[in-house]
């Protein structure tokens, strides 16, 4: 291979993603300078924080450049080494975004043992989204036996871990998702306690009957109407750990409209990164690590072939057409 | 006296508070049994939170009950006494309610000191709202030295100890009121840094101005669009003590519509009722108290006379028409 495949911001989207937002690029493959090392990607992570890197305000992180290669975690193979840390052969993960091959000095790398676990899993369960889930149970909602824990995007790369996480700590784990497929995947086989299908219509009802107790902690990927929706059933000193506000992302905004839940039930809530607590990542992914190599932890993928497919996976996840961790398979 | 006038909730309210909300009657002064004492009231404090209490929703209190005295906190003076415990011409803090008298066993009666403090100031920065201050600013908000803080209602009786105490901390303090005459009491009186008049059409300009290097701490008493134009000001990890949502108490939603915040810049928001941290009274009012005693801590009041002037006095209130603590004074 002389040249490989990239996908850039090609502009940024004025309310909803559309395609036109990217372009693909073929580029020469970069001759490697010593400490370098060449990475052949095998899947790319798509992950709703994207979208708000595509908008040019005020945030955690920098915009995404227009004309640069669109962020992303990946995992996959070297191929070439100059660096005498890495053998070619090595399986590792990287934040070499939508392409197919990157070149690193191995300082940002991580490298991965595939024995028992697959090699996809390190961009979803035992990697960013399962400690996103891990930290944000573990660190904010902090539950306690016979809580109960509340989670949108149930069936996502996250919510599925939290609630499996919550179940392993002895919580009534609660789901909220699109449709009776991916509710019933969520009960039947994340083993959930019970999963609310917000399109069914009646959300509020149904939330209301499966959480007969109240709700003690809300691990919300979504905001919007179904934030609002559990503000409303928030026991007393109930916590939110803040992670996501997908509903927001897309150029809508999504306001809080029962905000006074948090003045009479003295809630907590807290927005968080997961990568600015790195110090916390051997211990959570030990536990995410041993818990998926065990077979206590599933998960499942929506697996989009090529890196060409990349957007119109990206615009399906915002529109929550994936089932569990969205990816790109690259080879 | 035979006889004494208590102000009772005669209907919940429909949107705003009128003044056919309340009734006034004459009620006969009890005898007194055996451990219980009679107190005169020299002054009812009016607050935000008796609006939410005229509601018929789940809150941290139960509902006012239609047909009973109005609660509120007052002062006085034992005038009648077969309790050991305190004697007549005792001055006492209670909860008597809007009610020139009450019957006590002592139980929830506080002995006040008035050679340094004045009695009113015990419902105001020696009281409830100066606690509630301290509570929301040293426990929530944990201000360093150097930060910004930035406090809506800032003339009220809340806001303005607040401010003061965030000064002796060594932060900025930038205030929100509404009116000239309220923002240069704010800043010329009690030292705040900048105030923001509200009123004056544009606030997000002003405020910008006023934190030059953005806000780490809010103590939010308002709620609506000067609480979310503070979240488009906050620094990373910002603090948010949530003690009130006036804008939210008079029938309107007050809707969060910068959520976003909350996750891009990582921030933490408390709502807190400062009566369930009983613990940290006494640590509290030591140091309002002995601020009030030096002078180093100011106040001021909006007196009404006479329990018939209570009804309008609270719907002032709601309206941002009082200029410091709203009291009512009896005697």
């Amino acid at each position: 291979m002389t040249t490989y495949k990239r996908m850039v911001l090609a502009s940024r989207p004025q309310g909803h993603v559309v395609p036109e937002n990217f372009r693909l690029e073929e580029v020469p493959v970069p001759d490697l300078k010593d400490g370098e090392l060449l990475v052949r990607n095998h899947y790319l992570s798509l992950d709703p924080y994207m979208r708000m890197r595509m908008e040019d305000v005020k945030s955690y992180a920098a915009p995404q450049a227009i004309g640069e290669t669109m962020i992303g975690g990946t995992v996959g193979e070297v191929v070439a080494s100059k660096n005498p840390k890495f053998a070619v052969g090595d399986k590792v993960q990287g934040m070499f975004g939508w392409s197919e091959m990157g070149v690193s000095d191995g300082s940002l790398l991580r490298r991965l043992d595939t024995t028992h676990i697959p090699l996809s899993a390190y961009l979803g369960s035992v990697g960013m989204p399962g400690m996103t889930a891990w930290y944000g149970l573990t660190q904010i909602i902090q539950p306690k036996e016979g809580e109960t824990i509340v989670v949108s995007a149930a069936s996502g790369a996250v919510g599925s871990v939290v609630g499996q996480l919550a179940k392993l700590r002895g919580c009534r784990a609660v789901g909220i998702a699109g449709g009776k497929e991916k509710c019933d995947y969520v009960v039947n086989e994340l083993g959930f306690d019970a999963c609310i299908d917000y399109k069914a219509g009646n959300l509020k009802e149904e939330l209301a009957k499966a959480t007969p107790n109240g709700i003690d902690g809300v691990f919300e990927n979504v905001g919007g109407e179904i934030f609002d929706a559990c503000l409303e059933r928030m026991n007393p000193f109930g916590r939110i750990a803040l992670c996501g506000m997908i509903a927001g992302y897309d150029g809508d905004p999504s306001p809080i409209r029962n905000a006074r839940f948090f003045l009479t039930m003295r809630l907590s809530m807290r927005g968080f990164i997961v990568s600015e607590h790195m110090d916390l990542w051997p211990q959570g992914l030990k536990e995410l690590g041993t818990l998926v190599a065990t077979g206590k932890l599933k998960f499942r993928e929506s697996v989009a072939q090529g890196l060409e497919a990349a957007p119109e996976a990206f615009i399906g996840m915002l529109k929550g057409r994936n089932f569990g961790k969205q990816l790109v398979k690259l080879i």
